[in-house]
């Protein structure tokens, strides 16, 4: 960290925080500039909130951290992109773009099946559906709960595509891990710390998305919950970011897929439809996604979009889903991508 | 709702969704206007994700809801403000302003007490303390869990001061409540639905902190999880939202203090310590918060900022403490409230 | 407009507001629901500033704007896209991708030039480069002013390159306007109304950059501006917006593209270097842009950027500007685009 | 500034770095941490956009800025507050709060001056009201201009209130000198830097408001190119800034106060009024910005708001106005000020 000290902090102001970063196990190193001092504290600062807490004595002005806060998760650690396995044929990060997709809520057997089945003729690689849904009304539709996990395994087993369904909390992560191929966390739990270190423990792979206001540094370091918990298995999943602007949803982020495949080796996917909330910006949006380096989609497909309990506005009927698909392939290949 | 039509949209069209409306059983309205036809849904409209999914139809522009997704949580239903109690004697909403101080972490049993004595000592009403952390970093310091809630007990016990503390999980509640006088859910929890279905089945009073990035109809909602499921003791606790501002460690949204005043009976304090993340501009945030309406304040007061396990930068000292409950006195005359 | 009374809202509040609907010559349209009554005013309510008004009148919850506020530039009024012309040659709009590089800042002639040829010769169609700048800093470099439009001008003699360049103010419009063949609208002055009335009565076509805080709404608002005072040929520009996220200097929007070409006729381009702020990023968005249906590309190239005066971060060198566009072309097949 | 190296930077890079350092005049200071070397730049880093530009070096990672950029408007260099007069007797920053108020368009004479007789009797310093419109639509009202401008004039003449009024561009400059004390530059033109600089050749103060997405540090730039133009009488008004709540017009940043307090000496006034967008809202943030320790406050007032031109929903009547003005007593008294 960098401690920079006011314009005019006296000596023994100095001293006071030279002897706190020694006493904390940091070097300290001084640069006496034209207007300010600023000191150096050498040694690994992860997690020190500490350091951070010395802006609290006179003559700091402020704490500037240097390091980047992730380890596990950082490129520095692990050069060549990880490869993560659902199921036993799908990998994503590799050179092959994974597709899910599938019905925001699971609703019925038929509705589930009658996408799955339609998803997989058109290529789609996994099939997403929910069973526990994170509502922000107590009057929508809580989903299915374990009866639509068994609609989902079900749909799995005719359909072939492995499935990533939603886990809300750590008391229903062993019947969810049951059940799914993949555990996908909800942009509202990115930081449901608990939930997070339950799924550093489960052998699973752990879908997760990014959070409405999470910045990707806070992104990353939720990641590293569930690595340094144990499950190396994590796939990033950029769904949208709240900003001013209401002409869509939320504002999809696309710029954070270049940065996340610079400081990450973990992959990273791209849901356009949480992301612009609207069915008729999905498609461009993915072929955006997937020309900025995306490893791969998330796409909510419903038989009927205009009945769904949940997100119908966003969600493609399968003829439209099996369109994108297609005019998907020569932005896939443009990427250097199989599809 | 409304249902706006795009500009030529067709009779057979605007039949359709008529007939939708119709058989979701609203009663559809038309007018027609100049440039568009635009259709009321007359009838309950709440949780109806349904009638937002018409915008998938051919011809529907947009959908735009009229009634206010809460219920229970509106002024409309109870135009009185709700007096919540904690423990014997605390009781906040009513003309007394009520203030909860403490540290960010509970650390020490020395620690915990010797903060409780001191803000007592300045006329503090609640004592409040983290034993469980949610904390951005793995590597960061994360609570002392049940041994910090059992220190907070003893500190509750010698002092006389109520408890408020942070519960991360469902699993935990209960183990929280047998400790504390009132369960805090966390900025980052505000949409833990689980959670907050658990926290309606509890006796205890609620303090729930509103989101970075929760709008406050968001954040009505999530209260309305507690109401609906049991629980009518709900505090609400304005602490920050995030912003591209970086001077401040959140923007705190003071508005969002007759903006509650105005549409909900539920009592609305302010988190002024986590609000800026800076010691040296709690106290006029406070005196901002009361003035503008607050009915409590939640501080954070450490021996030691300098050596605080968390969030230290943001942190009182004692002294500092005292002076801002000495100053606080003639804003809360001013406010009409007792102190 | 849709005026929402309050619940309880009397019947002589509801006469009131009927009554001033009709004062302001607009057919009033009551709808009774269940918990609240809606009251539509039929007529045109563009700038209507007055009709919002009518929230100050008791017993009134809110005003709810239906119809979109801009019109020449909407799609309803010119359902195909406008192609703009710009010099003799090129055409923003149509099947062609239309490709603008150059320096952020004109600094020298030697500068500009070395930059037209080389991007000249790697296919791009318009030179762009600032010789009036808007700096945060007074302490910035401001800019060459007109030396700088000279330098341009020949640049633009010796390479062919129509060019592109930035008005600050009303009074700088005929001397730009003298050198440059398409005026630009910097981010910042995107809402200077003063110079968007200036620029509606000008002969050559406008370069409009979002701002980094205007809605999509509010943008094509800035360009009726400039379209109501009789210029058509308005080119906007996605350049990024302001959001919470630090990890790019601001955060493209892309999304605004499939927005933009729903509801306007007005061409779109992105700024990715602006966007971004960081050279690493500027190609995969670039990709993504054409991917998502932009009709140019906007980039900073400089021979030197480590030694530019101004956002050398951003800027590309001549050869990786010549490998993106090499690299660009089967996207843009793949969008169905020329280039 | 701070260059960081990138993990494994190697020796030849750090080299490059820091002789580029030491050719642009700065001392070059390397800490050789852990993980990471770090190079200081001693020197005056202001407006150094080619420091900024050693980002696009080999093996560099960021490069750090650590002095604030502004220097006049800094409390480093004038630690007293500085006291603006405007007209005879009005002078802001003091110990005496001042109060702007009037409408937001001047209308008719005598709208403006209905205004201003009853602002003066309620205790008023100021009368504000535009006569320069900068309106987001073409089609809303744009103002009276020099006709509003002699409305104005008069008012001042029979109410004794000197005159605070908007100005959008340079040209207008003389104009709005002529019959204005105190010339307003609106949000949306804090970064018109022409302006800027035309009005620090001015003699009358300037009241300069903060735009809705200018952080702290880019508005006192703004402000520092007027200081540095010549005229040193700036007050700061902070208007709400933009962000993702859209219960109120803006989010008012209140925190800016005590932020501004600490690192200019300048006044701070705050405008309620655009900061909620809601008249029921003006009256507890009024309260709240003079508790966090506004110098004064604006507010808007119309005879009649639900006929009012422009921004009718956020003015009060002068009744209102008068009982603001009655009950912000107390609060003035407890933040040590007159009224």
């Amino acid at each position: 960290m960098i401690i920079v000290m006011a314009a005019g902090a006296s000596e023994s102001e100095i001293s006071v925080v030279v002897r706190s970063i020694e006493e904390m196990g940091y070097r300290p190193h001084l640069i006496r500039g034209v207007e300010r001092t600023v000191i150096g504290a050498v040694g690994d600062e992860r997690g020190k909130a500490r350091l951070q807490s010395l802006e609290t004595l006179p003559g700091v002005e402020n704490v500037v951290p240097i390091l980047k806060p992730f380890k596990l998760a950082s490129r520095e650690v692990k050069k060549e992109k990880s490869i993560i396995a659902v199921g036993e044929q799908v990998r994503i990060g590799g050179e092959a773009l994974v597709i899910a997709a599938g019905p925001c809520s699971v609703e019925t057997q038929e509705q589930v099946l009658e996408v799955a089945l339609a998803v997989k003729e058109s290529g789609a690689h996994l099939l997403r559906g929910g069973a526990f849904k994170p509502r922000t009304s107590p009057y929508a539709f809580q989903g299915l709960e374990e009866k639509g996990l068994r609609f989902l395994a079900i749909a799995r087993e005719k359909s072939g595509l492995p499935v990533v369904t939603e886990v809300m909390e750590s008391s229903q992560v062993d019947m969810v891990a049951e059940y799914a191929d993949m555990l996908q966390v909800g942009a509202r739990n990115v930081q449901n710390f608990s939930l997070l270190k339950r799924l550093g423990t489960v052998k699973k792979p752990i879908f997760l998305k990014r959070g409405l206001m999470t910045t990707i540094q806070e992104y990353l370091m939720s990641a590293e919950y569930i690595l340094t918990h144990g499950n190396p298995n994590v796939v990033l999943c950029e769904r949208g970011i709240r900003t001013f602007e209401t002409a869509t949803r939320n504002t999809l982020d696309l710029s954070s897929i270049p940065v996340l495949n610079e400081i990450t080796h973990l992959p990273v996917m791209v849901d356009p439809s949480h992301g612009t909330g609207n069915f008729q910006y999905v498609m461009p949006m993915a072929f955006a996604a997937v020309a900025a380096g995306a490893d791969g989609l998330m796409i909510e497909v419903h038989p009927h979009p205009e009945l769904a309990l949940s997100d119908g506005a966003q969600s493609l009927r399968p003829s439209k889903f099996g369109l994108l698909m297609e005019r998907l392939k020569p932005f896939a290949a443009a990427a250097g991508r199989k599809l």
